[in-house]
C-alpha cells in the first residue's frame, strides 16, 4: 500500500510511504541493488547500520543460481539472504536488453548516467531471442538455454517471494527505431496481461502471499509510445508502476520520458525508475513525481575506487588519486557512515592501491550511505516544504535519516 | 609487561596477561594477521565485534606501500589503520625466507600446517640476497631494490609504532642443512645485538614510545642450535621472545623445536610462535609453554571457502561442497559469530559459488571468531585447572570470551 503524505508546491514531487509485508519504505527512497541476493561486499548487518530500507534482486541471475525452488525452500529471499525487510525483484526484462541489444548495440539504457562514465562497449552477440511466447536466453553461467515466459517470470518471483515483483518485459535500446520500439511495446503489453493472469493463478505459491505485482511502462524515448504504454499499463490496474526501458540518448531525453510517463499514471500509486541513480537525475526525477530508484552505479563505482561526496564537482572523488596519499581527512567531513567515522582518505587509498578486499566493503558502505543520506535529504526538504534541490544545499538535520 | 596468572599442572601451559601501551592481551591469544594494515576483508568494527585483541602487520610490505614515514605521519599503525588496540609487527625476516629460500625450495616453514594442505610450489628465483650488513630484497611491487639492515628494520618499526616489534632475522628453510642453519643463526644473533643498539638509539622516534622489542629464536630443527639460540637471545635481555624460522619437516619436529626453545627461555617472559595456527598445533604449543600465535591460514582458508568448525574431522568444512546447497543450518550450531547468527550454509555456498565479495567477509568473520573462541576455550580450561585439551571437549562457558 502506498500513502502520499505530502506534495511539493511547484513540482510533482511527493513524500510518501510504501507499506509492504516486510516493512515500510519512506519515499522518495533509494533501493540498493543486491542482484544475486547480496549487496556486493556488504552484509545484512551493514545494510541495517546504513539505514537501507529496501533491496532489489534479479530474477534471471537467481533463477540460474541457486534457482527459484532452492530459495523458496529457505523461506524465499527474506529467509535465504537474511534481509528480512522489503525486497523488490526485477523480472529478467532488463537481461532481455543487457544480454541482447545492449551487447549488440554496445550501449546502456542511456548514453551516460554519471558524467565521464564511458558507455559500454559491444561485448559480442546477443544471448537473447524473443518470441511471442517469451525470452529465450543463454545462461551466463554455462551457456545452456533458459526460457522465461511471462508466466515463468511470475512463477519464479512467487518462489523468490519479494514484496514487489515485476512482469516480464522487453527493455529496448536507445538505438531501436520507432517501429521496433512500438512492436516491442505491444508485445510487452500482451506479456503484462499474461503476467496478471499468472499472478492470480499462482496465489498461494511461495513464501510471501502479500506480494504486489507492479506494471512496467516501456516505449523508449518516443512521446506517443510512452503515453500509450503508461495509459495501457495503468489501465490494467497494477498497484504500482516502474518506468523501464531505454531513456533516450541524453539526460534531457530521460527527463522528458519521465514527464510523459508520470502524466499518464494515477496520482495515488507509487512510481519506480529502474536503473537510475545519479544525484542530479534522482533530484530531477523526484521533482517529476518519481518515488523510488534503484541503480548499481553507487556500489559499482565504490568497487572501482570512486566515492560519492556532496562537496565535490560531479559528486565524486577517485580515491586512487595521489592527492589522497597523505590526506588525513575522511572521504567527506560530516558524513556519518562507518567508513568516514574511522578511516582517512590516506588509509582508504592504501587499501585500494594494495588491492585489499577490505576496501570494497569500506567504499561500498560509504557510497550506499551517501545514497541513503541523499534521499533522506530529499525527504527532509519535502517534509519542510522546501524545493527538492534544497537537498544539496540545506544543512542536513533530519533525525530520522538513520 | 607480562604477568603469568596461573600455571597448568602437568604441562608448561600458563594463563597470562600481556600489557601493552594500547591495552591488555589475555594469553594464550591468537594474533590476527593484518599484513598490510588490515585483516583481509574485515574492518576494525568487525574485529571489535569478534573479540580480537591484537593484530600483526608486516614491516616489509608496509615499507613498500605506503612507507614507514607515511604511516608515522598518520600516527603510526594505530592512527593510520583505525585499530587502536595492540599491534605487533614482524621485521621483514619472514620475507627473507618467503621471498628467498621459501621460493627456491618450494616449501613453507613446515611441510604442512593444516592436514591436506599442499606445500607451496617453487615460484622462481630468490628475490633476496643476504650479506652481513642486511637483507637485499627486490620489491614485490615493482622489482626495485629494497635494503633492510637490522637498523633499518628497527627504524621502520619505530615509525610504524607497533606495541611489540621484532629484530631483523633470517628465517631458514626446512631444507637448509646444519652448516647453513648454524651460520645463519650466528648472523641472526649479531643482527639481534645491532637491533638492540638501534632500538636504544631510536628512542623518541615514531608515535609509540612504549614499544617493546622482543628477540627471535632461530636454529631450524637442530636441537643444539635451538638451545644455543634461545640461551643467546635470552641472554640479551629481551622482554619477550618469538620462536621463528623453520620448524622442521613434521608436526613432531615442530613440537620438539618448541620444547628445546622454551626450556631455555625465562619463565617470566612471553613467548610467541610465529606463523602457526592449526588447532592441534596451538593446543600442543600452549601445553609446551607458548603464549601467543599468529597465522594467516584461518583468513586465507576462509577466502578459499574452507570454514573452521569444532564439530568436524580436521576442524574444517569446504562450503563449496554440494552437500551444503540445501543446508539450512549455520556453519556450526552454537557458534556466536555474526555469520552463524544470520546466514545458512546454503546461502554462504550460493555466495561462494557466484563469486560474491560478501563471501570473503562472512567467511573470514567466522574463521577469526573460531580462533578467538578456540583461545578463549584454552584460557577457560587453564583458568579452571583443566588440561589444555579440554578446550575441545568442555562445554564452552567463558563469559569473557567476547
Amino acid at each position: 500500500m502506498f500513502r502520499v503524505l505530502s506534495r511539493a508546491s511547484g513540482s510533482a514531487a511527493r513524500l510518501g510511504e510504501l507499506v509492504t509485508p516486510h516493512g515500510t519504505i519512506r519515499t522518495p527512497a533509494f533501493v540498493a541493488v543486491a542482484t544475486r541476493g547480496t549487496v556486493k561486499a556488504l552484509g545484512v548487518d551493514d545494510l541495517h547500520a546504513l539505514g537501507v530500507e529496501v533491496l532489489i534482486a534479479n530474477t534471471y541471475h537467481l533463477a540460474l543460481r541457486p534457482g527459484g525452488e532452492a530459495i523458496a525452500a529457505h523461506g524465499g529471499l527474506h529467509g535465504f539472504t537474511g534481509w528480512q525487510r522489503p525486497w523488490l525483484t526485477d523480472s529478467g526484462g532488463f537481461q532481455v536488453f543487457s544480454l541482447g541489444a545492449g551487447k549488440v548495440h554496445g550501449v546502456g539504457k542511456i548514453a551516460s548516467i554519471f558524467p565521464g562514465e564511458a558507455p559500454a562497449k559491444p561485448t559480442g552477440a546477443s544471448l537473447v531471442t524473443l518470441t511471442e511466447e517469451g525470452a529465450h536466453f543463454r545462461s551466463v553461467v554455462d551457456g545452456s538455454p533458459v526460457f522465461f515466459s511471462p508466466e515463468e517470470a511470475i512463477r519464479l518471483q512467487r518462489l523468490l517471494g519479494a514484496d514487489v515483483i515485476l512482469p516480464l518485459d522487453e527493455c529496448t535500446s536507445p538505438f531501436h527505431d520507432y517501429g521496433y520500439t512500438k512492436a516491442a511495446l505491444e508485445r510487452t503489453h500482451r506479456w503484462a496481461e499474461r503476467a496478471l493472469v499468472a499472478f492470480e493463478k499462482t496465489r498461494g505459491l511461495g513464501p510471501n502471499p502479500g506480494q504486489a505485482l507492479w506494471g512496467i511502462v516501456q516505449g523508449g524515448a518516443f512521446a506517443d509510445l510512452r503515453r500509450v504504454s503508461a495509459r495501457t499499463i495503468a489501465g490494467m490496474g497494477f498497484p504500482g508502476f516502474a518506468i523501464g526501458g531505454s531513456l533516450g540518448r541524453s539526460k534531457d531525453d530521460m527527463l522528458r520520458v519521465i514527464e510523459w510517463t508520470v502524466e499518464e499514471l494515477p496520482e495515488d500509486r507509487p512510481r519506480h525508475l529502474l536503473g537510475i541513480g545519479g544525484v542530479e537525475d534522482i533530484l530531477a526525477a523526484v521533482e517529476r513525481g518519481v518515488d523510488t530508484f534503484d541503480c548499481a552505479a553507487p556500489t559499482r563505482l565504490a568497487r572501482n575506487g570512486v566515492l560519492l561526496t556532496f562537496g565535490e564537482e560531479g559528486f565524486r572523488i577517485a580515491i586512487k588519486n595521489a592527492r589522497f596519499a597523505r590526506d588525513d581527512r575522511p572521504i567527506e567531513e560530516g558524513c556519518d557512515c562507518p567508513t568516514c567515522g574511522r578511516y582517512s582518505c590516506a588509509f582508504l587509498r592504501h587499501l585500494v592501491q594494495t588491492g585489499e578486499l577490505s576496501f570494497y566493503r569500506l567504499a561500498t558502505l560509504h557510497n550506499v550511505r551517501f545514497m541513503v543520506r541523499l534521499l533522506a535529504r530529499v525527504r527532509a526538504a519535502l517534509a519542510t516544504g522546501r524545493p527538492v534541490s534544497a537537498a544539496l544545499t540545506d544543512p542536513f538535520t533530519d533525525p530520522s535519516a538513520q
